[in-house]
Protein backbone atom coordinates (compact mmCIF):
# COMPACT_ATOMS: atom_id res chain seq x y z
CA UNK A 1 0.00 0.00 0.00
CA UNK A 2 0.76 3.50 -0.11
CA UNK A 3 1.99 5.46 2.47
CA UNK A 4 1.47 9.39 1.15
CA UNK A 5 -1.57 9.80 3.64
CA UNK A 6 1.08 9.64 6.45
CA UNK A 7 2.40 13.06 5.53
CA UNK A 8 -0.70 14.58 3.28
CA UNK A 9 -0.83 17.36 5.63
CA UNK A 10 3.10 18.41 5.66
CA UNK A 11 3.28 20.93 2.83
CA UNK A 12 6.36 23.05 3.12
CA UNK A 13 9.85 22.48 4.14
CA UNK A 14 9.72 23.74 7.43
CA UNK A 15 6.75 21.83 8.16
CA UNK A 16 8.29 18.59 7.27
CA UNK A 17 11.55 19.53 8.66
CA UNK A 18 10.07 20.27 12.25
CA UNK A 19 7.40 17.48 12.49
CA UNK A 20 8.87 15.30 15.48
CA UNK A 21 6.50 12.04 14.49
CA UNK A 22 8.13 12.40 11.08
CA UNK A 23 11.71 12.31 12.87
CA UNK A 24 10.77 9.73 14.74
CA UNK A 25 9.91 7.71 11.83
CA UNK A 26 12.94 8.62 10.02
CA UNK A 27 15.19 7.91 12.91
CA UNK A 28 14.16 4.52 12.55
CA UNK A 29 14.92 4.39 8.58
CA UNK A 30 18.59 6.26 9.29
CA UNK A 31 19.27 4.16 11.75
CA UNK A 32 18.10 0.68 9.69
CA UNK A 33 19.34 2.00 6.84
CA UNK A 34 22.63 2.72 7.16
CA UNK A 35 23.23 -0.25 9.77
CA UNK A 36 22.47 -2.49 6.59
CA UNK A 37 24.41 -0.08 4.37
CA UNK A 38 27.49 -0.08 6.86
CA UNK A 39 27.20 -4.27 7.38
CA UNK A 40 27.43 -4.91 3.78
CA UNK A 41 30.15 -1.96 2.82
CA UNK A 42 32.45 -3.97 5.69
CA UNK A 43 31.80 -7.39 4.57
CA UNK A 44 32.46 -6.67 0.94
CA UNK A 45 36.11 -5.50 2.32
CA UNK A 46 36.27 -8.83 4.85
CA UNK A 47 36.62 -12.13 4.73
CA UNK A 48 33.99 -12.70 7.24
CA UNK A 49 30.56 -11.58 7.28
CA UNK A 50 29.83 -8.39 9.40
CA UNK A 51 26.26 -7.57 10.70
CA UNK A 52 25.98 -4.68 12.81
CA UNK A 53 23.29 -2.28 14.23
CA UNK A 54 24.06 0.92 14.95
CA UNK A 55 22.49 4.41 15.99
CA UNK A 56 23.70 7.12 13.44
CA UNK A 57 25.92 10.10 15.05
CA UNK A 58 23.96 13.20 15.34
CA UNK A 59 27.06 15.43 14.30
CA UNK A 60 27.01 13.11 10.85
CA UNK A 61 23.02 14.38 10.69
CA UNK A 62 23.76 17.83 11.49
CA UNK A 63 27.38 18.02 8.98
CA UNK A 64 25.19 16.68 6.46
CA UNK A 65 22.40 18.85 6.91
CA UNK A 66 24.75 22.19 6.76
CA UNK A 67 26.80 20.57 3.92
CA UNK A 68 23.50 19.73 1.54
CA UNK A 69 22.92 23.68 2.25
CA UNK A 70 19.57 22.95 4.06
CA UNK A 71 19.15 24.43 7.48
CA UNK A 72 16.31 26.46 6.50
CA UNK A 73 14.51 23.31 6.70
CA UNK A 74 15.14 23.12 10.52
CA UNK A 75 13.29 25.26 13.12
CA UNK A 76 15.66 28.89 13.82
CA UNK A 77 18.33 28.41 16.37
CA UNK A 78 18.65 24.68 15.64
CA UNK A 79 21.19 22.94 17.38
CA UNK A 80 23.10 20.06 16.56
CA UNK A 81 20.11 17.82 17.35
CA UNK A 82 17.45 19.90 15.97
CA UNK A 83 19.37 19.41 12.54
CA UNK A 84 19.70 15.86 13.05
CA UNK A 85 16.01 15.47 13.51
CA UNK A 86 15.28 17.74 10.46
CA UNK A 87 17.23 14.92 8.31
CA UNK A 88 15.34 12.27 9.71
CA UNK A 89 11.95 13.43 8.80
CA UNK A 90 12.97 14.30 5.27
CA UNK A 91 14.38 11.27 4.77
CA UNK A 92 11.09 9.85 6.25
CA UNK A 93 8.86 12.21 4.15
CA UNK A 94 11.25 10.63 0.71
CA UNK A 95 9.80 7.24 2.12
CA UNK A 96 6.45 7.61 3.00
CA UNK A 97 6.12 10.22 -0.37
CA UNK A 98 7.10 6.86 -2.61
CA UNK A 99 10.02 8.74 -3.80
CA UNK A 100 12.67 6.17 -2.60
CA UNK A 101 12.64 2.91 -0.98
CA UNK A 102 14.41 1.52 1.80
CA UNK A 103 16.51 -0.98 -0.58
CA UNK A 104 17.06 2.04 -2.52
CA UNK A 105 18.52 4.04 0.16
CA UNK A 106 20.55 1.45 1.55
CA UNK A 107 22.15 0.98 -2.07
CA UNK A 108 22.35 4.55 -2.55
CA UNK A 109 24.50 4.89 1.11
CA UNK A 110 26.50 1.90 0.31
CA UNK A 111 27.74 2.79 -2.82
CA UNK A 112 28.76 6.50 -1.33
CA UNK A 113 30.53 5.32 1.61
CA UNK A 114 34.44 4.93 1.56
CA UNK A 115 37.67 5.05 3.87
CA UNK A 116 38.07 2.90 7.41
CA UNK A 117 34.41 2.87 9.01
CA UNK A 118 35.56 1.26 11.94
CA UNK A 119 37.82 4.16 12.91
CA UNK A 120 35.66 6.56 14.31
CA UNK A 121 36.82 10.07 12.87
CA UNK A 122 36.80 8.14 8.93
CA UNK A 123 33.50 7.04 9.94
CA UNK A 124 32.40 10.46 11.01
CA UNK A 125 33.26 12.19 7.89
CA UNK A 126 32.61 9.60 5.24
CA UNK A 127 29.29 8.87 6.74
CA UNK A 128 28.13 12.72 6.63
CA UNK A 129 29.53 12.90 3.29
CA UNK A 130 27.17 9.84 1.83
CA UNK A 131 24.40 11.32 3.66
CA UNK A 132 25.27 14.76 2.10
CA UNK A 133 24.72 13.00 -1.40
CA UNK A 134 21.34 11.85 -0.11
CA UNK A 135 20.22 15.22 1.06
CA UNK A 136 21.26 16.40 -2.32
CA UNK A 137 19.91 13.72 -4.52
CA UNK A 138 16.34 13.74 -2.58
CA UNK A 139 15.96 17.62 -2.84
CA UNK A 140 14.21 17.23 -6.03
CA UNK A 141 11.54 15.12 -3.84
CA UNK A 142 10.74 18.22 -1.43
CA UNK A 143 8.43 21.48 -1.89
CA UNK A 144 10.15 23.88 -3.48
CA UNK A 145 8.14 26.68 -0.80
CA UNK B 1 20.84 -5.69 -4.44
CA UNK B 2 20.40 -8.75 -2.52
CA UNK B 3 21.71 -8.83 0.43
CA UNK B 4 21.89 -12.20 0.90
CA UNK B 5 25.35 -12.95 1.54
CA UNK B 6 25.03 -10.98 4.66
CA UNK B 7 23.76 -14.09 5.93
CA UNK B 8 24.77 -17.09 4.16
CA UNK B 9 26.95 -18.00 7.34
CA UNK B 10 23.43 -18.46 8.87
CA UNK B 11 22.15 -22.25 8.03
CA UNK B 12 20.36 -23.51 11.31
CA UNK B 13 17.60 -21.77 13.62
CA UNK B 14 19.96 -21.27 16.43
CA UNK B 15 22.74 -19.68 14.49
CA UNK B 16 20.20 -17.38 12.97
CA UNK B 17 18.30 -16.85 16.60
CA UNK B 18 21.23 -16.14 18.81
CA UNK B 19 23.05 -14.34 16.39
CA UNK B 20 24.47 -10.75 17.77
CA UNK B 21 24.78 -8.58 14.94
CA UNK B 22 21.63 -10.25 12.94
CA UNK B 23 19.06 -9.28 16.10
CA UNK B 24 20.83 -5.47 16.27
CA UNK B 25 19.48 -4.99 12.69
CA UNK B 26 16.09 -7.00 13.50
CA UNK B 27 15.72 -4.23 16.38
CA UNK B 28 16.21 -1.65 13.83
CA UNK B 29 13.67 -3.59 11.24
CA UNK B 30 10.87 -4.63 13.90
CA UNK B 31 10.95 -1.08 15.61
CA UNK B 32 10.55 0.78 12.09
CA UNK B 33 7.70 -1.42 10.81
CA UNK B 34 5.29 -1.26 13.46
CA UNK B 35 6.06 2.04 13.99
CA UNK B 36 5.05 2.55 10.67
CA UNK B 37 2.02 -0.16 11.05
CA UNK B 38 0.95 1.75 14.66
CA UNK B 39 0.95 5.03 12.29
CA UNK B 40 -1.14 3.82 9.66
CA UNK B 41 -3.93 2.28 12.25
CA UNK B 42 -4.02 4.90 13.99
CA UNK B 43 -4.24 7.37 11.15
CA UNK B 44 -7.30 5.23 9.65
CA UNK B 45 -9.11 5.24 12.88
CA UNK B 46 -8.65 9.11 13.41
CA UNK B 47 -9.89 12.46 11.73
CA UNK B 48 -5.98 13.35 11.58
CA UNK B 49 -2.93 12.19 10.36
CA UNK B 50 -0.84 9.91 13.20
CA UNK B 51 3.01 9.63 13.27
CA UNK B 52 4.50 7.54 15.72
CA UNK B 53 7.78 6.09 15.89
CA UNK B 54 8.57 3.55 18.71
CA UNK B 55 10.76 0.75 20.26
CA UNK B 56 8.69 -2.19 20.53
CA UNK B 57 8.24 -3.65 23.93
CA UNK B 58 10.60 -6.92 24.71
CA UNK B 59 7.67 -8.45 26.46
CA UNK B 60 5.55 -8.33 23.23
CA UNK B 61 8.33 -9.68 21.27
CA UNK B 62 9.21 -12.77 23.77
CA UNK B 63 5.09 -13.34 24.32
CA UNK B 64 5.12 -13.66 20.12
CA UNK B 65 8.11 -16.57 19.88
CA UNK B 66 6.09 -18.27 22.63
CA UNK B 67 3.39 -18.38 20.85
CA UNK B 68 4.57 -19.22 17.54
CA UNK B 69 5.95 -22.21 19.54
CA UNK B 70 9.79 -21.01 18.31
CA UNK B 71 11.85 -20.83 21.47
CA UNK B 72 14.08 -23.59 19.83
CA UNK B 73 15.52 -20.67 18.31
CA UNK B 74 16.50 -19.16 20.92
CA UNK B 75 19.75 -20.09 23.60
CA UNK B 76 19.20 -22.41 26.52
CA UNK B 77 17.51 -20.67 29.45
CA UNK B 78 17.08 -17.85 27.57
CA UNK B 79 15.05 -14.14 29.81
CA UNK B 80 12.79 -12.27 28.05
CA UNK B 81 15.04 -10.18 26.15
CA UNK B 82 17.33 -12.84 24.71
CA UNK B 83 13.77 -14.00 23.61
CA UNK B 84 13.01 -10.42 22.24
CA UNK B 85 16.37 -10.41 20.30
CA UNK B 86 15.49 -14.32 18.98
CA UNK B 87 11.95 -12.68 17.20
CA UNK B 88 14.00 -9.99 15.64
CA UNK B 89 17.17 -12.18 14.39
CA UNK B 90 14.34 -14.21 12.69
CA UNK B 91 13.49 -11.15 11.29
CA UNK B 92 15.90 -9.60 9.93
CA UNK B 93 17.07 -12.90 8.32
CA UNK B 94 13.80 -12.65 6.33
CA UNK B 95 14.21 -9.78 5.12
CA UNK B 96 18.20 -10.15 4.45
CA UNK B 97 16.89 -13.54 2.70
CA UNK B 98 14.60 -11.78 0.18
CA UNK B 99 11.65 -13.40 1.52
CA UNK B 100 9.77 -10.26 2.87
CA UNK B 101 10.22 -6.85 2.12
CA UNK B 102 10.00 -4.01 4.73
CA UNK B 103 7.19 -2.77 2.76
CA UNK B 104 5.35 -6.46 3.17
CA UNK B 105 6.02 -6.71 6.94
CA UNK B 106 4.58 -3.06 7.35
CA UNK B 107 1.20 -3.94 5.52
CA UNK B 108 1.11 -7.43 7.21
CA UNK B 109 1.63 -5.79 10.82
CA UNK B 110 -1.12 -3.06 9.58
CA UNK B 111 -3.68 -5.82 8.64
CA UNK B 112 -3.20 -7.59 11.92
CA UNK B 113 -3.50 -5.20 14.29
CA UNK B 114 -6.36 -4.02 16.37
CA UNK B 115 -8.18 -3.27 19.58
CA UNK B 116 -7.26 0.18 20.94
CA UNK B 117 -3.42 1.03 20.55
CA UNK B 118 -3.02 3.94 22.90
CA UNK B 119 -4.01 1.96 25.69
CA UNK B 120 -1.07 -0.15 26.89
CA UNK B 121 -2.39 -3.03 28.00
CA UNK B 122 -3.91 -3.80 25.08
CA UNK B 123 -1.16 -2.88 22.50
CA UNK B 124 0.62 -5.72 24.35
CA UNK B 125 -1.84 -7.92 24.06
CA UNK B 126 -2.83 -7.14 19.89
CA UNK B 127 0.50 -6.59 18.93
CA UNK B 128 1.91 -9.57 20.81
CA UNK B 129 -0.91 -11.08 18.58
CA UNK B 130 0.48 -9.58 15.12
CA UNK B 131 4.00 -9.99 16.03
CA UNK B 132 3.14 -13.98 16.34
CA UNK B 133 1.33 -14.07 13.29
CA UNK B 134 3.91 -12.59 11.74
CA UNK B 135 6.32 -15.40 13.19
CA UNK B 136 4.13 -18.05 11.98
CA UNK B 137 3.48 -16.97 8.47
CA UNK B 138 7.61 -16.53 7.66
CA UNK B 139 8.33 -20.12 9.16
CA UNK B 140 8.36 -21.53 6.10
CA UNK B 141 11.47 -19.45 5.27
CA UNK B 142 13.54 -20.82 7.82
CA UNK B 143 16.18 -23.88 7.71
CA UNK B 144 14.27 -27.00 9.34
CA UNK B 145 17.24 -28.04 11.12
Amino acid sequence: MSYKFLINDLNSQKKIGTDKGLAKIGDGIVNLTYSIAKSIYLTESSSTVQRTGLKVNKTILSNALKNANMKHFAKNRADAHDLANTVEAIIAYVVLNDNMTLNEIIDFLKDKLSGDLKNRAQELKYASDAFTNLLNYIKKFLPDD
